[in-house]
């Protein structure tokens, strides 16, 4: 038996991965640049083990149907086509999130697979490579092989296309991330079908990939400035041009709920009067508040009126991908 | 003194105004296709008259002070350097809605003006220099010279923008359209402000004109083969994305509240499980829903344990533009 455990942290996008160039390997369509958050992970453990008969995969110690298990299949089965394994695998995935709200991320859940699998058949993968091979199994996951923040480079082949850090000098430890967790209500159009759809027939496609590059410089120029309105003002530009993307789409689609739009009025209303912060949403309804650590209990306190303590999570900037140690498998 | 008085319309486009090629001469940048309706309209008497040393324009009885009386001198203008008058007038408007949430419309009312003018100064205008002339005022004015359909053509010039009714062979008689006017909150951005920084600025602008013609095409087949579910469909879709465009504008804004969320909701809602009906939306938070007449009750219903009756107000298609005989003005 082979196994390995890993823990990857969830990743929230400030300039947005909004469609794929291709959907087999996973290659965006356009550099997309993200902060990595210490309050969600997953901690995956894999053994290949040859008494397995198929692939399992337990999430939060319970046993998942086919349906759920297709896309981890699909990874181990390039995991073992790439390195000659003919062994199915146990995976067992724990999620840490505040609360059971939907808020499980595809990106940390698929890093730390990539993680434990690296561990598991001694694959010495470096960074660059753990982050390619985590982008097979889901695109953002790519970005949650490191902390802080992350560019994801979209390249134009399975090799080319992966995340590296972006040396903040440290400021990163300066922001937060309230995340605001709304009542849906909404039938959910999956992040995929959202933006397979809108690459396919969205009017506005092309001016969204049009205004990337722009985003992406001012982004980056703010981050080496410290420059926290700069970095607000084009996460919360960029992650509207996405939204705005689906309402030109056929048909025209959206993530937001009325509860959503509350959010975006009053953190327009906070800004406006007491301090700086600043929404970003992806597809789903809950807005995510980007803030610096030092209004964060100000900026939490002004939106208790409108929500619950159990709606309002609060997160730091996370460290990169870890290996744990596997517990209870010294039998290999 | 030269007197006339006229009564117009609002109307509601469904294919959307949304951007001016000439904002001198109000060419706009894109055909847009109206429903004119009788429940909102604008009354107007002008008279031009020698003892008048300023234009006054009183609004439902209340002088109004000189901001508001701008557009109305600018039109006065316009009409005076034309036909060589060198009178002031006083402009008496009534605004006939059914409450006073903001309904009020510059469409009807320099419809109406325009109206007025042509009868005080014996103008003889055809209903397309009439609606020539309104255009000048407010864009979308020159619409309502007309009853049910009618298609603004954009021209390329002074001579060549105006709109046509669309015979529609009775068939807008049995339609209706349902207002819900919803609670505000949001700091309104105009919709001369709000077209003019999406035509300047957004990365959208070039997708909505692209996908222009094709609306078009389809509301005006949809109306001529009396097929509402492909008029509804087509609609929605083109104000969901001229509300788009609004999103990628510097910086982005939207019209929308967390209630015309609401109401968007409830009508997909009541679409997939009851009868058809579509929204659409204009620079405000209202929502206006396009139903048959004989699903306006059930709609209505359907949308009273949400909204109060002041907020549902129903219309119907709407006649054109109507001289009106100017009372106790026997004197001229």
């Amino acid at each position: 038996m082979y196994a390995g455990k890993a823990r990857a942290y969830t990743n929230i996008a400030l300039i947005k991965y909004w469609g794929k160039k291709d959907e087999q390997l996973i290659l965006p369509m356009n550099n997309s640049l993200s902060l990595t958050l210490d309050a969600f992970y997953t901690e995956t453990c894999v053994e290949f083990d040859e008494t397995l008969t198929e692939d399992q995969f337990f999430l939060d110690g319970t046993i998942q149907e086919s349906k759920q298990t297709k896309k981890i299949t699909a990874f181990l089965d390039l995991v073992r086509q790439r390195h000659q394994i003919e062994l199915f695998a146990k995976v067992d995935s724990q999620n840490f999130v505040p609360t059971a709200a939907g808020l499980a991320s595809s990106a940390s859940g698929l890093a730390a697979l990539a993680g434990a699998c690296n561990q598991a058949l001694h694959l010495n993968l470096t960074d660059t490579e753990l982050s390619r091979l985590a982008r097979r199994g889901s695109g953002s996951a790519c970005r949650s092989i490191f902390g802080g923040f992350a560019e994801w480079q979209k390249g134009t082949s399975d090799q080319t296309s992966f995340a590296k850090a972006i040396d903040a000098d440290g400021w990163e430890d300066e922001l937060a991330m309230l995340f605001v967790l709304v009542d849906d209500g909404v039938k959910d159009i999956s992040s995929r079908d959202g933006m397979r759809r809108t690459v396919e027939t969205s009017s506005f496609y092309s001016g969204w990939l049009d205004s990337i590059e722009t985003d992406l410089t001012a982004a980056k120029q703010a981050i080496a400035e410290k420059d926290f309105v700069k970095l607000g003002e084009v996460t919360e530009a960029n992650s509207l041009r996405m939204h705005g993307t689906t309402l030109g789409a056929v048909p025209p689609f959206t993530y937001w709920s009325p509860e959503s739009l509350k959010v975006m009025q009053l953190v327009r209303e906070i800004r406006k009067n007491r301090l700086p912060c600043y929404f970003t949403m992806d597809a789903g309804p809950n807005v995510k508040i980007l803030v610096e650590k030092k209004h964060l209990a100000t900026l939490k306190h002004s939106l208790a009126e409108h929500f619950s303590s159990e709606q309002l999570i609060s997160a730091s900037a996370g460290p990169g991908i870890k290996l744990l140690p596997v517990e209870g498998s010294e039998k290999s």
